[in-house]
């Protein structure tokens, strides 16, 4: 069977694991670069469109950069009665911010990344990720250190959302993951606020850093409630995590998550609605184990690292 | 950085589309053969242990096996009010029968599988996956077309599940996924009965077979409730039909799936429960936008192939 | 260790055989296209620098094309007494072109090459491939098929170098490697003359192209002379074949070929000289005993494929 | 075109390079250990039949064991008038034993092997390769350090074969490529021996070792005559040395070749024969150069790795 044999063409290969990767068909690289904290590729796939890799690995793509954005932005948005003051700790891409800046409650959303390469990258290479959210008068963008910023800076903010890349071993981010970068995190929120967490991947054979994640939020928030989605570049599920310690996303029903987009958003989400919201906060009963029975808490001194 | 080379072990190669596939690392390759109808291999990778494999693509896998089979089997058994006689069309490993003779109401679950191959290599090699069902009394096992059987068997059946691999285009499976096959399993229904099943991947960009088996389906059963799992060995999310003309999953609560299930279930379900119940059902917004807009209906004469 | 998991980056696959292939970590697509008769791209590769791929198959590598390009038309320039009137079929990089015209004896150096598309692509993407040949005076590009060509122009050569693609089983070259087409070649060959014949892979576990080209060239010609250099962007042994029923390259020495080549040659020979004329001709033993024992004659009736 | 897809099957991939690799379609694994030493698997490849893996690389395989231990070994035993005592460093897979005892002249082949799980892995899995050489009372297997036994060593011998593993990073083999090793290798060689030496890649891309290798050699012994062979499995051409202070391989004709074969050989060699020994001492210029042109000394201070 033909389909057998070793394909002729050009591959992007990524790893999810030591023990297992995907392949991708690539049709171009349009970028390929190096800022001083990582690598910086810009390439175009088959199956997922024009795709941004750091360090190797895909962190989205134009066909499910929606599923991902929705799923990390809009529960918490929605949860919280009125977000005004919006912090995002990383989100070089733009698409959160663009999340963001949908809800007309939004007075001012201050943006912390570290590098400002992948920033502008993104804008060039990938404009509809952002699609002229840079550009809005309430974004405030700042190129700095997020855990710097968040021990230093004296506002407060009504909905923090982390959207940082995975803590690997050589990356930048290793010190984004630890109770004491959330705990200082939580002193930035206004009282009555909630926060979202990036928390790595779901899939069954590889929770260690999801769970670990979960759990180190839980020593520093009353209630957390870890959701999922589906990433389709990720060839898995992907894990966040809701955190307050007055709001419960999970409590929501489906028609009060329904009538408030309705009434709050701008423009068409295009996969989070009430049901959608029911079916992300409904962890089956395996990964809710694993959960429930994870003991590392990640620390300054026990930082969590990811393939 | 080294993790940038090419490795030096032995990978199995899956494919997921013509432009996206996965890589698996592999110890051991257990069997590898032919029967009448198609490839059997079974080879034991480092992520998810010991797979099946029909003409190259990993079909289940001891590590995730418990996922697949619970998604396929409980919801409908828990749904109908006292399932006694079922029928199982496919069905090779085992485990689907294992699952259905968990239910102490079941008198007989008779499993109509084409390739006799399949279930012994399955029986010596994957003991674990039927774990003794093929020995319990009430089952019956028949090698011989799910097709012909559903059109010239005058039994009924409370819930028939249907279990087969995937259509490909040299597979044997081709007229196992059309109109004309679920309205002769209708005919083997029995009033108040609701059949299961496997509707291939859910996955975003790669819906057009999922969708059109709903589809299909819905031309026959008054009632249609898709839902999806993550299966991590597929690298992908999966999709699955209830279909009945009476009964309707979707509409039970996870308080009422958690008292049937203590009140029927031996033994411990590892993934399904209420709450999973609810996460099944609950699709997001994309996924059930892309079902209701599907306008293809498969047939004899237009079979669905899969890559 | 890390160089056993999967890698992150891009890779062009190359296929040796249905059971072989080979990766080349990738920088750069220049180009990607389709003529009316294959795909054409231009990829920029670690290892081997810019590489013309068509069909989905490496055809030649800055890094190696003087390897490849000198063996094809040195021996047997330097084993005619004086080159004059030169024929190439195919030839579409202009590398071979570029090689014929270092011979200061060449009065016109006549290529027909069906695919216009892979000689502007080469000529824009790799200009060092030709180095300026198509502007020599002498040279004379006709885009046509060679098999025409050859058995209706008039004209006889000196040298005749043929220079095509692999016969694949849905490509343009299939009847370009008959024992029809050979003795086409022959009719326009000057007495006096020599052929030069691109003759597929020489690797020992993968000889039935080569074998069988050799052996039907000498239905033709009655002094055929096989040789062989190492490709390394082809990750193998080439075969190529010398055919005169006058000239011996095989019997030239050492120090007549380098005489040869101070006197004749304009500009330096990177890969030939004496000794490598030496090397190419003297054949591994098994190589020579698989060469004997060929007993397929390639036929307009009955081609030859290749992977 | 089907033959552009992903794969569905079992693949061994090699790595020749950071930036280029080989995959090998696999049917059975048929061991797969560690010894104190290194990795070691045996596994059963489409193209070359079953192969001797170690730390991940193919070191020999069924189908070209002949054309790489028949050119490691005949050269120097043929170039020498009667070779009676041989010493082989490494040579695990009994292969090297073999050839050399092929020679009616021998009276003892001392073997030195580091890797006494190698050794018996290839008995059990690969017994063609020394084909009972092992059982030959003129055997005589050293299991220690090769560095070591030259060290400490006080006989003599007319041949020194060198035939050992490459010179991985986190390898034993490091310390057997260096000044210091050669010279002690020398110290063992008999008035008017020769040693022949295993010079990994000659690949023109990838020739750091081999042109490091024979520059070292040089320092140690007055003629050194580099050549090299098609390793198919390899994917390469390999580089080996002959070193004498007397006897010039190199200056052999391929009649007197010849002769020597059929007065001393028992049994028939497949790939060495005059032809073949002219073909393998005749480089081609650009390797020649390459060659010429080393400049580093392998030394215990500063050993050589190779990928």
């Amino acid at each position: 069977m033909s389909d057998n044999t070793p394909p002729k063409s050009t591959w992007f290969h990524d790893a999810l694991t030591p023990d297992l990767g995907t392949i991708h068909r690539v049709d171009e690289i349009l970028y390929s670069g190096r800022s001083a904290y990582q690598g910086i590729e810009v390439i175009k796939t088959r199956s997922f469109g024009t795709c941004l890799v750091l360090d190797g690995k895909i962190q989205s793509s134009e066909a499910d950069v929606f599923i991902y954005h929705e799923a990390l932005v809009q529960p918490v948005m929605i949860t919280h009665p009125e977000p005004r003051r919006i912090l995002i700790a990383g989100g070089g891409e733009g698409a959160t911010l663009r999340e963001v800046l949908r809800h007309d409650s939004v007075d001012r959303a201050t943006m912390v990344d570290l590098d400002r390469q992948v920033v502008s990258v993104c804008r060039h290479y990938l404009p509809s990720f952002s699609d002229g959210a840079f550009d809005d008068p309430r974004a405030n963008l700042i190129v700095g250190d997020a855990r710097r910023f968040v021990e230093e800076a004296t506002d407060t903010f009504d909905v923090i959302i982390i959207d940082l890349p995975d803590p690997l071993e050589v990356g930048p981010a290793q010190l984004l993951y630890t109770r004491e970068f959330y705990t200082a995190v939580k002193r930035r929120l206004a009282p009555g606020g909630i926060v979202s967490i990036q928390s790595e991947s779901s899939r069954w054979y590889d929770l260690h850093a999801f769970v670990a994640i979960v759990r180190t939020i839980r020593e520093v928030f009353s209630h957390v409630a870890p959701y999922q989605v589906h990433i389709p570049s990720f060839a898995s599920l992907w894990g966040f995590s809701a955190a307050s310690d007055t709001l419960k996303p999970d409590a929501l029903s489906r028609e009060e998550v329904d009538s408030r987009i309705s009434e709050r958003i701008t423009g068409t989400l295009r996969s989070y609605d009430g049901e959608s919201h029911i079916g992300m906060f409904s962890l089956p009963k395996h990964i809710r184990t694993a959960v429930e029975n994870a003991d590392t808490v990640i620390t300054d001194d026990s930082p969590l690292f990811v393939f």
